[in-house]
């Protein structure tokens, strides 16, 4: 594919890491591969987030995608899962960092919003969506199916982005 | 020293990450190292973490300490704040058990009572302990007294363990 880039999402958690990788060239957009790290909930808390980081190292390391984006934290009011999930966000972000990536962070509300057009989807229409919008793409979880609307969501933007900065 | 094991303790936090390296033989405790971590406010959040680790991974290279410690975080109702510190306390859990380490966490309770004798201590008095205990020690900052009030924790309370074990 010409001009095209390659894309990694990123749905952080400690005890699943979903991960998506699109191809994004003008308005077509190509699934690529999907997953979810399981880490086990009886390691230490140091050994899950090896895990996610080998996970994700490898991901990018197979795959090479050009650029990363992360979805951006749902803070709620349960500090002890606030951060449980900053210290799986901290790895998220770290890796493709690493790694010399840019990374692009989006609110759950706006992945939402470009992937079915409402700010309060259901995870099962971003699911249906991501069928629409990738074909090839069945993913196994949910965690799987946000990593690829966070990646379509960043496919999306920074399309928009460049347009604005060439007109 | 014989028998001696070399610990590193983290203070983890996005703005500052204190870490202090000790040698603990028995009761004997000797101070090798400590300083701190900052990170640029305005560089994406990526670009802290990549630092955070880099200077992590940097000090582990350099002092090669056995085993880490890390400040349990003091989960607070600012949810954004905890966040933050729970995506730093993600890379100072993760740098020491990817190069093998073990990596022990302690609450900050348990940190103060064991330096000061009491759970609720000011971080003067912590600073003012860490100079009697390793008199050679002279932290430039807090963070870099608390890590090292967090190794010296670590040499505590593993002692002991090995001890209960021993008899």
């Amino acid at each position: 594919m010409h001009n095209a880039v390659r894309i990694l999402g990123v749905d952080p958690g400690l005890r699943r890491t979903g991960w998506g990788v699109i191809e994004s060239a003008g308005n077509r957009l190509v699934f690529i591969a999907c997953g979810s790290i399981e880490t086990n909930e009886r390691a230490a808390l140091a050994e899950r987030l090896v895990c996610i980081h080998e996970g994700l190292a490898q991901v990018i390391g197979e795959l090479r995608p050009d650029e990363a984006a992360v979805e951006a934290t749902f803070v709620n009011k349960d500090a002890t899962a606030t951060l449980k999930l900053g210290q799986a966000r901290g790895i998220a972000l770290l890796v493709p960092a690493k790694a010399g990536l840019s990374v692009a962070e989006y609110a759950p509300n706006l992945v939402k919003k470009t992937i079915v057009g409402a700010g309060h989807a259901e995870k099962a229409q971003i699911r249906m969506m991501i069928g629409v919008l990738l074909p090839k793409a069945c993913p196994q979880s949910h965690d799987a199916a946000d990593a690829l609307a966070i990646a379509v969501t960043h496919a999306h933007h920074r399309t928009s982005a460049a347009l604005r900065v060439a007109t």
